[in-house]
C-alpha cells in the first residue's frame, strides 16, 4: 500500500472510532488527526473536511452492510435475523446512521440524498404482495419501515434493549428466532394451498 | 408561581430545547442560561449541574408519555398508535431518549438505573399469554422490545423515515392502519371459537 493510502486507512479508522463514539458535532478533527499519526492538513486535502469525512465513513458501512446482508424478498425472516447478525457484528453503523439522523436529517426520509435508494427493494416487495406471498394491506414503504424496525430491536439505538457479543449465545438465538417468528407473522403469507 | 419556580421553568424549557437539539455533551450550559434569562449559578443551584438537569428532563418527558398513553395490554395495536400519535406530539421525548442510548447506555438496558421498571407491563404481557390473547412462542422481554420498536418506526431516530405533523393526514392514517394491522399479526391471537 501506498504510503498516502495507508494514512488515508488510518484517518479513516480513527475517524470511524471517533464519530461512532462523540457523533458529528461531537467529533474532534484534532482527535482523529492524533490518533491516526497524520496532521489536520493531509486530513484536509484527502477528505474536504470533517463533513466530507463523515460522509465518507457512513456510506462504507452503509454499503457493507448492504453487500454483507444479501437481500432476499422471498424470505423477510431470514433477512431481518441476517440483519440482527449484521448489527452485533458492526456496532458502529447504526451508531453512525443515528447520529446522522439526529443531527443531519431529523425529518423524512434519512436518505433523502441518494434518491431511489431502495426502489429496487420496494419493487420487488410490491411483487411479492401481488404474487399472494406478502400481505397486500401495507404499502412497500410501509411494509419496508416496519421490517427495519423490528430488525433493529435490539441494535445500537435501541430504546429497550441493545444486544451485545459478549451476552450468552442462547440469548441471541432466542432473539433470532423472535426476530424471524415476528417478521412471517407480519408479512408473510402461507401460500395458496395447491398454489 | 413564585421567581425561583418560574427561572426553574425557564430553564428546564432552555435546557429542553437544547438537548433536544445538541444531545448532552453537545449542549451548552452557557447556551441555557442565556435562553432562559438566568444564570449559571441559578442553574447549578436549582439542578445540580449539565446532567443532573438532562435527567430532570429525561424524566419528565418519559413520565409524561407513561402518564398520556395508557398501557392496555388486551388492546396492544390500540397502544402502538397512541404512541405513534405520543411520538408525533412530542418530538422531543424519543430524541432525548436516543442521546441517552448513545452517549450515555451504549448496551443493555436503557433504563437500568430504573430496575423493575416494566415489571407490570410484562406480567400483563405474560398474563395475556397465558390466557391464548397473546402469542406464547416469545418471552414477555422480547415481545415488549419488538412491540416498542414496531411504534418508533416513523419516530425521530428511524433509520428510514421520521413521520412530522405536517405531513398529509392521509400518511398518517394510512401509517397508523399498517401499524395496528401488523402489531395485532405480530401478536395478537383471535379468541378460540366459542371461547
Amino acid at each position: 500500500m501506498r504510503n498516502a493510502d495507508a494514512t488515508r486507512e488510518r484517518i479513516v479508522a480513527a475517524a470511524t472510532a471517533e464519530f461512532a463514539e462523540h457523533g458529528i458535532a461531537g467529533a474532534r478533527v484534532d482527535r482523529i488527526a492524533a490518533a491516526a499519526a497524520a496532521n489536520k492538513a493531509q486530513l484536509y486535502s484527502y477528505f474536504g473536511g470533517k463533513d466530507a469525512l463523515f460522509d465518507t465513513i457512513f456510506d462504507r458501512h452503509v454499503a457493507a452492510n448492504v453487500d454483507g446482508v444479501p437481500w432476499t424478498a422471498d424470505d423477510l425472516p431470514g433477512y431481518a435475523v441476517r440483519l440482527y447478525d449484521a448489527y452485533l457484528a458492526d456496532p458502529v453503523l447504526i451508531r453512525l446512521v443515528t447520529w446522522a439522523r439526529l443531527e443531519r436529517t431529523p425529518a423524512g426520509d434519512l436518505f433523502a440524498r441518494d434518491p431511489g435508494h431502495d426502489e429496487g427493494k420496494l419493487r420487488q416487495i410490491a411483487e411479492g404482495q401481488a404474487a399472494g406471498l406478502l400481505v397486500d394491506d401495507l404499502s412497500p414503504e410501509d411494509l419496508w419501515a416496519l421490517l427495519i424496525s423490528l430488525a433493529g430491536t435490539w441494535a445500537q439505538a435501541s430504546v429497550t434493549w441493545t444486544a451485545t457479543p459478549d451476552e450468552p449465545d442462547a440469548d441471541h438465538a432466542r432473539r433470532r428466532r423472535a426476530l424471524a417468528a415476528t417478521t412471517r407473522r407480519s408479512f408473510c403469507r402461507e401460500p395458496a394451498p395447491g398454489a
